[in-house]
């Protein structure tokens, strides 16, 4: 939560406050047989990003709580350039949405799009609870976008754990009627 | 594929012949500010366990193509034994959807369930190019029950991804209805 | 130790009880000149999933005591699918031995021996100090030939570390005269 | 380089194009005896950063010339967030100088100064020999100051090194009079 | 091998030529449950010192070929200074055993004896064929000590191995008549 | 500190007494894209052999406190057995300057010289603390010529980081008058 000078205020915070940028290469101990970045490599830097973002957002410890679907669209060959950016997309009482979008390097120093990934973590205090946390508010129209798909998916994966009823899903019932 | 001696047939190939376990030891480079398992390293010993899952099954190269809802439930300790059991749960024309359970041991070694995860592999040739991969099928209960949920979450994320129109997915219509 | 139901007894535990394993693949990082996994590395996979099925057995902190003899017959090329698999062989009062074996996929997926090994272990309580563990029995055939030849093993150890004489090693001694 | 659509002009690449930032935590594995971050690691992540920056200025493959004086001027615990910002600061005939600045979220989530640090690189082609590179168009005051900065340091260590007088360091010879 | 000015000839190899020393700390990453230094990872820092030592003696690319009996004397604590020094103790026709001592500083920086290990390798061709090796030729006691135990422990090793009958082990067979 | 046996008297350290090897080879995960062993992996090395060669003057725990200007004159490529010697060049009140030497078997396993480093570190105690270290005496010839340059390096980097005026630097003048 930054202090407005403006308005005298403590403003909500932004997810820009929680951005979180991690780019590295791929290195020869992180590929398959077809000399591509390991799916599972990919995961790990995800995660590590997107807790720092939830970090920075919810100024507590953060576990990952859950990995929504991730799809690896574009394989990203050895040596590559891969650029990380994570921010949290919406806050709940004790937990966030990361949206992580993945980008390579291409040959002309261009960046391509090649994933996207959402996690959900919570905040928790030194002995492990969840502690409440901060809201969100999104200033740009992905991020507003972005909000608002967040309480779908979270009312998707409710049901799907059968701690929701299909028929209190309201987002999501939208969907298939 | 196992040749079976009384019917002296090939026959088809099952979850089990795919089943790989990978056990180890949670290490002090893996823990978070809790001392628990990081969830990214998890997420990349689970990727690493269920494609040579998917391997065993397709015999060709694979590549994780995407990870469905993965909970994680229980926090996971330092120096704690990590058992991660991965089976094909079902193939489809050229990816296999893999179910992975994860155990620890407890303080009294008896082996407790601490995750599931799901994860979508794709077989492909030498230069990446999708191929065929054999059925599977699948013997136990469990086995069953998977093999069946598969095609559902295969629906799901096709609607999701907007590659199949809601009204064709008649498997998870039943559950909004 | 198991609780037998019939017997109403707590049972004898066996080396089944103690059997882990730990597929994993050989990754770019772990190859040497001749693109085959380095020793080392193999030497220290195979000392994390014997540390655990000492650990299973002996339900106590376990730390490695020695290594006997481990030939490396087999190169294995980055890439290949390898399953260690380590069952307690005979537990002696503070000390265990550890029966590893090493398996290849080969190209077909089916399971190649590709090398065994023997390390020895002891347990101890938090300050480092040696406990006591629990006997073991022995079921299957191979089990019991590798229970028996413990013995031997042990004697010879102790003789090379002049910790016995050959006179009282009469296990060994039968192979010389 | 991008192109300047008022001027209808390819202009000259400026640092801003260059800049690469690299978000992490400080894991167990990394922290010396006092529990902080290894200066060796710091280094390490930075060369990675730095030279992901000179690759983006050049588009070739760049390779890490020189290290000039780096100073560690506050130690950073385990789990602090450190972000690495590096921009290319001048271009030379084929070699670059990476300024780096290293900063640390501290317990209020504000970002604090850690460190900075310079490297140099060399552009090179596939045989390693050295290639041509673009000029840099410095923008801001502060990429201004360390333009103009770094051919003193490229006289310096010139000096240093005796390939040039100390008579024709003309930038450098100011300090000294 | 190295000529000598005096003789004016080629000399023989001898151990010094081999010597390969490893000085490193043990990382938080690689202690196990009393933060002492894992087997396994002490085991694998001992396999690549050795390897370059037999490099450097046979001048060809080596491979390990098995590991004598190896006793963890003493736990080595997070932390400590651990040098490895390992030397060529005797070469026959394709294969070389090499002998290693580890050491610890103390607190006061005083070098303690914590290991001795014996791993033997062979030199092969690109091919991985095995190829002749040079002859070596011990200078100190110490060396000449080891030189002469090498042949006994190459033929136990035969003989456990079913290679060499025990009658024919005239050097080992001394020790138990 | 050692006893002198013929004065009977506790002589001052020597650069000897802090000599630190570290011989390893080129890992697969530790080169860049032309398989040349990456400078930030090299930098990170010869921290850790530095740290320890300052920790055995010193005789506390050490954290690195500057990185002075390193060439990397020579690539390094794959496979190759790097061998890095460290030794303290000269010690000031708490600190000290460590001089690093990196040599590489060439293929007929003669030693090159491939770098130079020099580094600098603190001594502390468990608090962080800086505390006072004792004087060094240099033996050979090159000892003394880097012990005296020394002073020229400590001036240069003090007057470039503004603690002290060029004109005090009396060393460092006469290079420039």
């Amino acid at each position: 939560m930054a202090f407005d000078k403006k308005l005298k205020l403590w403003d909500i915070k932004t997810p820009k406050d929680s951005l979180t940028i991690l780019t590295d290469s791929v290195l020869p101990g992180e590929t398959n047989a077809l000399n591509n970045l390991f799916g599972g490599e990919l995961l790990a830097r995800m995660d590590r990003a997107a807790s720092i973002s939830a970090k920075r957002h919810a100024e507590e410890i953060v576990v990952t709580s859950s990995v929504n679907n991730v799809s690896f669209g574009k394989s990203i060959p050895i040596g590559t350039t891969v650029t990380i950016e994570a921010k949290v997309s919406r806050a709940f009482t004790t937990s966030m949405e990361v949206f992580i979008d993945v980008w390579i390097d291409d040959d002309s120093g261009k960046k391509i799009k090649a994933n996207e990934a959402i996690y959900t973590f919570v905040a928790v205090d030194k002995l492990g609870k969840p502690t409440k946390i901060d809201k969100i508010n999104p200033e740009t129209n992905e991020e507003k976008n972005r909000y608002d798909a967040a309480l779908r998916r979270r009312q998707l994966s409710l049901v799907l754990a059968g701690k929701m009823k299909a028929d209190d899903a309201t987002e999501l019932k939208a969907l298939f009627s």
